[in-house]
């Protein structure tokens, strides 16, 4: 039996190490845009698309020391669309993780630069990892799906313009809002260890599993999205159905107790 | 002798055939999103950055027909910076190219998520060109290092922040607000075909003296940046300082032709 939690913090220790050796004040014309992002950056969430990614790239056969920077782009990612989403313009959030959001604390032209530059940044994270060409090329296409209109752009625009949604329009939404980064985490995490892309696209399909788990899970708590559509029995009903997905779709990896404890942490009835 | 302004249009036509045929209106629930994107993307401008980029390809050995999607993937990140700096938060342009700005047509929300979408699909087009996966991660790798902190990020930073501006700090500003993305268009175009890293390296430089002399040509015409600094005589001088040292990059190059013209066009005393 695996500590899952010692595992989740390993994991978690190597993305903090990482990520505050990269982003590090520095004196020039630029330091203040580095400040705005190392304040979204550090302290940051749970880190749970990297701890995805690197346990799948240790599932796959890798080494996950290889693919950190891989997983840390990934973080990069959601830490930007995270401040633009709080922009102004868009969901007008002045909180953030506890303190006041990036746009609050530094302006919103700032906050813009600071996201638009993690963006930039999570592909270079990405190309850096000490992994072959082939696999940083892939990581990189995954990326590159996951973030534009397929992906975060497309969910937050459909989630910016959701009057008069339907139960489909939210599923879409949360398919691409949510599901999509999670999913290219478990993928980028089989792909950078050179995993076959029949592996990759199940690694994928279990990430999106997950990450629509997790979202129906968060209506519930919040009392929102499909919880305030459909009402929260049916919203508990579809929890437990994406998480049965999930589970499903880890049968055909081995050595998946790591990742079958973090999704009952994410999605189930504890916590 | 070539015919400049006929392959000059040879290669426009092959970026407005790919972009026409990538960003197509369709229905769903981001149709408004892709609206956005399509109306920054097309009609855009000169196209200088793919046109670098393909010629590259071309006097490096390779066929300008395969690498388009990275030319293209330039263009749609020029196009994001232009969506991004016009934002009221920014440097609040209402018109650009003739027409209302993105956010005066779509609103704020809109045009920073269409800038966002452009810079995701920027990465995801070089991902998709037809050549090798080496050199696709090459060209992904060069493309996140001129979007990042250490270029149009980092300069649209400094720019926003020019009070007390030094000709040091201008020459800064420049070099990544300009310079590298045309440095970029040059060494992703080498970097496409396979050339050596020495001749990316190369390209790169010519790249970057070529986006200076074209700037400083820009400050002269407006009355901004160095000409406003260190006056119009000065500003003159360091346009044919930087076109100098363009032309000397281009000796290390076969086949320059239709480079000169260009860099007479851009940066020289013509039109």
């Amino acid at each position: 039996m695996i500590d899952a939690k010692e595992r989740f913090e390993q994991y978690r220790a190597m993305v903090e190490y990482w990520l505050a050796g990269r982003f590090t004040p520095a004196e020039d014309g630029a330091d203040g845009l580095r400040e705005a992002m190392i304040y979204s950056l550090i302290p940051g969430g749970k880190r749970v698309r990297p701890v995805l990614c690197l346990e799948f790239a240790r599932i796959c056969g890798g080494e996950p020391e290889d693919v950190v920077p891989v997983a840390c782009g990934l973080e990069l990612l959601h830490s930007y669309s995270l401040i633009h989403d709080d922009l102004p313009c868009m969901d007008d959030d002045d909180e953030r993780r506890g303190k006041p959001s990036s746009h609050v604390k530094f302006g919103a032209g700032t906050a813009v630069l600071a996201g638009d530059c993690l963006q930039a940044e999570a592909f270079a994270a990405v190309c850096d990892a000490p992994i072959s060409e082939s696999a940083r090329f892939r990581c990189c296409r995954i990326l590159s799906g996951a973030a534009g209109i397929g992906g975060i752009c497309g969910g937050q625009y459909m989630d910016l313009d959701d009057t008069d949604i339907t139960a489909e329009g939210l599923t879409a939404t949360d398919l691409c809002k949510t599901a999509a980064l999670i999913a290219a985490a478990c993928a980028m995490g089989a792909a950078a260890v050179g995993a076959a892309e029949e592996t990759v696209a199940a690694a994928r399909d279990f990430g999106a599993a997950l990450g629509m788990a997790f979202q129906c899970r968060d209506d519930l708590l919040d009392g929102d999205g499909f919880c305030a559509l459909l009402g929260p029995e049916k919203c508990q009903q579809m929890t437990e159905s994406y998480t049965q997905d999930a589970y499903a779709l880890l049968d055909k990896f081995e050595d998946t107790e790591f990742l079958r404890t973090l999704t009952e942490k994410l999605a189930g009835r504890e916590s």
